[in-house]
């Protein structure tokens, strides 16, 4: 029996892609292609809803405090999108402007003050070392940011809990490394098959960008969650790893003396880009076809053809990266003590945070 | 603030699995490994429900009739299983035992009998070459097991419907390739994300076995589904892929010259294998860390020191296997004429079938 089938050649031309041209690695695509484009808008919504769900448990509205201690325009604009992002979810705000040598005394006295449940730094204030120190200033029961000295320490060996053994109060995450792994968890990159904290065995992810805020505390993450992840800054390339089957319970680090960012690329099934600065591009023909990319750069790192090679691009997380900020908060309202100490009603189903 | 955390090596300590060591690579592993085994049975029970769903809905019970014309043991054993399953679960089985020369006459018997809705029959009765002339014997409106040549013809073409433009005729695959699909849908191999139809974008498979029943289709059904196929048997290397940013409608084969299983298993997250005889293992060392791994084989093509390295390994499929035979008879009475001419009350939410 035979039927009617089109030829190879006619169901080719039906597709929704031309043959790739010459032409088109240079111009944008004028036809759609196989790229699912996810915007953040639509992973913040879930997000949005836990968010919600864990503040009207709680019955009173946190109150966060920013302090704004630069001139720099971005953190004036930064500091008053989290007022209305604030606002808009039921949070309370408040921005402190001040001079930048005011800033240690009146951290002080918000972490003495009962009325606020969490604190914000508009960085930079001074210079990276001196910042630092003033991180470690915010008391880690007010860090929304999750960048005190023992939360960065919990996270780096991956210790989930505030407190052993009974493990209801979940240490907090950085904001933007967290926003990153909740997209991943949205991408179905973490595979729930898996046991909790094993869900990325088996991927290979390559972080562009090495930072103390973002970089390095993302590739540690992705790692302690079972993924072989590839750092790459300009001093070279380290690989961050539990090891073969995973074994170790924490990760480790190990210098890939004379790997370039194309040895990376090449075996990476997610590329994770957070260059600042409006020059970088990751190079798109050593991307791997199918590849899963995002960007956490506020300029684009990649270039609109990265939608011809890759499966997924996520082109911003802006949106993702706040209603962390908001979740952290709550979180840190919930482990409060008199609160119940339990951070349930925020729990998050799946991966690390 | 600091707080007692344990150190690195108490942790890896308290870790379940010990660091590999020689003896681990050839005893089998006293401690637990990360890798999940997934039992056919949990995969099969998904299935399941939604085959009965479709019986309850269809109101009688199909008619399955089996032909077995060799003196196979092995053959007799599926055959009875064949029968037990049928009316374990609510459908009807007739076994025809009878001599090889009588088989076409009793096959074209069945074709006209409108009492039989699906026809099986138990290979090898003759040999490669005559068998598949059988094969092309069974009416398609008959085939359960989805191997006539219109049938395989609209496989390998990415054709999945009968009826186009209409498109409410689910094309039928054969059973095994189809088990196999859907156990990667279950292990969420297949990512919901990406659209319909290109679910496997980004993942690369090696198939080990190029069999026309098995092997082949499934290499087909995969790189139509969007990902990047390495199929080996002992004449080399194949390729089936649907290109760069999967423009293509379906899948191209290419030979890969001077390529080796070596070369497929150091690039694939997922290793299918499907040798017979109890010889053939694959090589353990080759697969790369955290790989997801399935054994088609009656044979175990697997060593145990696989749960050391694989992130998901399915050591046996046939319960899923014989759960689909039944979902295609189902649908097989669903597209015959005035049952509705849908196989919506049997349609799968995901991937080819």
């Amino acid at each position: 029996m035979s039927a009617p089938t089109p030829t190879p050649t006619t169901r080719a031309a039906g597709a929704a892609a031309p043959p790739p041209t010459a032409a088109s690695a240079s111009a944008p695509a004028p036809n759609p292609t196989n790229c699912k484009v996810i915007l953040a808008n639509n992973i913040a919504k879930r997000l949005h809803g836990e968010v919600q769900d864990g503040l009207a448990a709680l019955g009173r509205k946190p109150h966060l405090v920013g302090f704004l201690a630069n001139k720099d325009p971005a953190a004036k604009m930064y500091a008053d999108w989290t007022g209305k992002t604030c606002v808009e979810n039921g949070f309370d705000f408040t921005l402190q402007q001040l001079e930048r040598e005011s800033l240690e005394e009146a951290i002080r006295a918000a972490n003495r003050d009962a009325a606020v449940d969490g604190i914000i730094v508009y960085y930079p204030v001074f210079n990276p070392s001196r910042d630092r120190t003033i991180q470690y200033i915010v008391d880690q029961r007010k860090d929304v940011e999750g960048l005190s000295p023992y939360l960065i320490n919990n996270m780096y060996q991956n210790i989930r809990f505030l407190d052993p053994p009974a493990n209801v109060q979940k240490s907090i995450l950085p904001c933007t490394p967290l926003a990153i792994i909740k997209i991943l968890e949205y991408l179905q990159i973490y595979n729930t098959i898996l046991a909790y904290g094993n869900r990325l065995h088996g991927r290979r992810i390559t972080v562009i960008n090495r930072s103390e805020v973002v970089g390095r505390p993302l590739a540690a993450l992705l790692a302690n969650d079972g993924a072989e992840v590839y750092s790459v800054d300009v001093t070279g390339v380290q690989r961050f790893s539990r090891g073969e089957g995973i074994r170790k319970q924490q990760h480790a680090v190990e210098d890939k003396d004379g790997w370039t960012l194309a040895d990376c690329l090449a075996v990476s099934d997610v590329v994770i880009s957070g260059v600042p600065g409006d020059k970088y591009k990751v190079p798109v023909e050593l991307v791997r076809d199918g590849a899963v990319c995002i960007n956490f750069s506020s300029e684009k790192n990649f270039t609109p053809q990265i939608k011809e090679k890759a499966s997924i691009y996520v082109p911003a997380i802006g949106k993702v990266t706040i209603m962390i900020l908001l979740r952290n908060l709550l979180r840190l309202v919930q482990n409060q003590p008199g609160t119940g100490g339990s951070s349930d009603a925020c729990a998050a189903p799946e991966a690390s945070s």
